[in-house]
């Protein structure tokens, strides 16, 4: 598309977009804000404040422990349902559970004692560090056996699929990859390395959480092994609502839980004394879920169904090729670097901007007084730009560009201080 | 004190109750309800209830990211403070985080890899499964070198701390008891427990989650390793709110948490391609915590900590002993067994009735029109009656016994039939 550097295009392209309406579903706050960044905690749904409400005054106050068979164990299975509907999965396949660093954990271990001859790891430099920590921790726990390979990205933006193909060998047990990269939001081809990778033996576990909701998902058609996720960015789960977890259905039967846990029994009301497995995904299981931050998730995941997956990818493409177009029109003159993939095609739902003073520059856009812009920032010099296709608009793309620009006009990130908060 | 087995009696308890105001801290339901199983799910905190709204509507519908500066890191601290306060610890040995089983198996790990030469495991069968099952796994994930001992309970009720004691020798590498145990409300003696093992050089894990808000614990008082415990029962953090985990302070630098992730290193947010272990406490925890169950528990604890554990103790030991004396009184005709130590020193807060139809029983207490009474069963035949010092009256009480006469009388329970409900 022929974009043009003036608000009153930025508003033809809110006119068309089919999606604004969802706009409506969010929580907006009324101070003049801008929020992009709902790649690190999507904003509140109205139908999910309701939903809560109901929870927290009738399921636990009213009906108390009688929630469990009336709400909980039901409402857990329709979140897995919308799960695996996002993710082009099978209920069968799909658990939500934990966090998806204790998740990994759990793939991994049982990847390793199933593939138990192969003594090689391969991840990535662009992984997100939790995921190379809880392999590390693995790799401890089997008796340091297994090397670790992080594949170094050149450039820090991408690697391509075929050096990550190509460092496979027959020696390879496990190979783990974010789909979409949490820093500069590159996105790998699952279908191909999948493809390859699965004539080398080796399996692979996707991280998904920087793809999930804002690309489509299809684990069974591409023949996927395993996934891990997060619910809280671009399926506005709420902080730290639980992750979720994926094994091909050829697989279950296969892998055990390293934590076995009463809810991954067979039956955990029997309260045998010794552990039975569940021969289901829910062996994945370990103890009692938090309730009240599950149920944010029927809600809310139920939106992003309601709105499609392709329309959503559509959007946040062309919100995507908009913020770049405005980038390169307003602020090449400033010394910033687009972080990011120009490739649609290889790139998730947000742009990364390097600047040498990024991290001011993004207290500037969230602390000035009056329009406040929120995107987030990632050492050493990188501000996340999420664009979430269920509420932001090309408006609000337009708008941000501008007062970055005014940012670097007047220097005024120079009246921020470079002390770290505890969360960027 | 001598009871009288009549309305009166109990309503003069009531009437002396010194804690009965903190009923009205609580959501009671509408209908005509007599909640019985706050040892399982506690009832709803009116403040809670308050800060709930706060943290969706304000928190995460206005604040959105800057929440966790703002509100969540805080929150967790404050949290932990008030389990430190409760549990008997300092702020720097307690953490909240997780389920008790993925906690416990944090521990129970790391105590093997520090006791690397003793290979036996000690536990009793009246341990609540989940915990057995984590060791199994532990031992499983350690190469099955170690010996599980489940020390067997001769009555289903109790087995004596001599027998714990003496069971125990220079091979055993670490003991997990359940403080207080889940069928029938026996109460280890932790301090002499405690005081013995460690002259066999054992470590302890405390399993505290039927006794934490009904029992006065003293952790660092009385010398102990490690502790477990939930947040849902006596202290009403709602329908499963995040577990919490203890560490004695001269321990916590030995040991290291099996599952490394982002949250438990050093700089979670420096983002380093390798794991460096946090020094301080935190090193147990792993990824991101379920903000909104765990919020619940900052305002639901202060009630605990408002009414004082010593005075929760004096009523719960009262009203078990009213129980006693009505169970004696009322119902010695009809083939009922107490399923719960006699002396209140080596019991909790729940008492346990057996009876052959015992889940009918159950079930026509809780379906039965008009007056309903909830207590939960577990297999073969415990009735459990968990009594709340915050909110159970006396009257409650006698009500209760009352009703379980009548169904006994009538033989009501046989209009219900066997089929279990997936939670009972």
């Amino acid at each position: 598309m022929n974009f043009e550097n003036n608000l009153e295009f930025a508003k033809s392209l809110d006119a068309k977009d089919e999606l604004k309406k969802f706009k409506n579903e969010f929580f907006n706050p009324a101070e003049n804000l801008i929020y992009l960044d709902g790649n690190s905690l999507g904003k509140l749904p109205l139908r999910t404040k309701e939903l809560l409400k109901k929870v927290i005054d009738e399921e636990w106050g009213s009906r108390l422990i009688r929630s469990w068979n009336e709400n909980w164990l039901p409402r857990q299975k329709s979140v897995r349902e919308r799960i695996a509907k996002i993710i082009g999965a099978d209920l069968s396949e799909v658990n939500v559970c934990d966090s998806v660093s204790i998740n990994l954990f759990k793939l991994s271990s049982a990847v390793l004692q199933l593939n138990s001859d192969c003594k090689e790891i391969i991840t990535d430099s662009l992984n997100f560090p939790s995921d190379i920590y809880i392999l590390e921790s693995v790799i401890n726990n089997f008796g340091n056996k297994h090397e670790l390979r992080i594949i170094e990205s050149k450039d820090e933006i991408q690697i391509s699929s075929e050096e990550i193909i190509n460092s496979c060998s027959k020696k390879t047990a496990l190979v783990v990859l974010s789909h979409v990269v949490f820093k500069s939001a590159y996105k790998y081809d699952i279908p191909l390395i999948t493809k390859e990778l699965k004539k080398k033996g080796a399996y692979v576990i996707w991280d998904l959480s920087h793809s999930v909701g804002s690309v489509p998902i299809k684990l069974d058609e591409w023949n996927c092994d395993f996934a891990v996720g997060c619910t809280y960015k671009y399926l506005n789960g709420g902080p730290g609502s639980p992750a979720f977890l994926y094994v091909n259905k050829n697989l279950i039967k296969d892998l055990q839980n390293p934590i076995w846990g009463w809810f991954g029994a067979d039956n955990p009301f029997n309260f045998d004394l010794s552990f039975t497995e569940s021969s289901s995904i829910e062996k994945f299981n370990v103890g009692t879920q938090p309730i009240i931050s599950l149920s944010a998730l029927e809600s809310s995941l139920q939106i992003t169904i309601d709105a499609g997956m392709e329309n959503i990818r559509e959007k946040n493409i062309l919100m995507t090729e908009y913020l770049i177009f405005l980038i390169k029109e307003n602020l090449s003159e400033y010394h910033i670097e687009i972080g990011t993939p120009l490739n649609s095609k290889e790139r998730g739902s947000h742009i990364t901007l390097k600047h040498k003073e990024g991290y001011r520059i993004c207290k500037a856009l969230i602390e000035s007084k009056g329009l406040k812009i929120i995107p987030d920032f990632r050492k050493p010099d990188n501000i996340r730009f999420g664009l979430n296709s269920l509420y932001n608009s090309f408006e609000e793309i337009f708008i941000a560009v501008k007062r970055i620009k005014e940012i670097l006009d007047m220097n005024e990130f120079e009246n921020f201080d470079l002390e770290f908060d505890a969360v960027t």
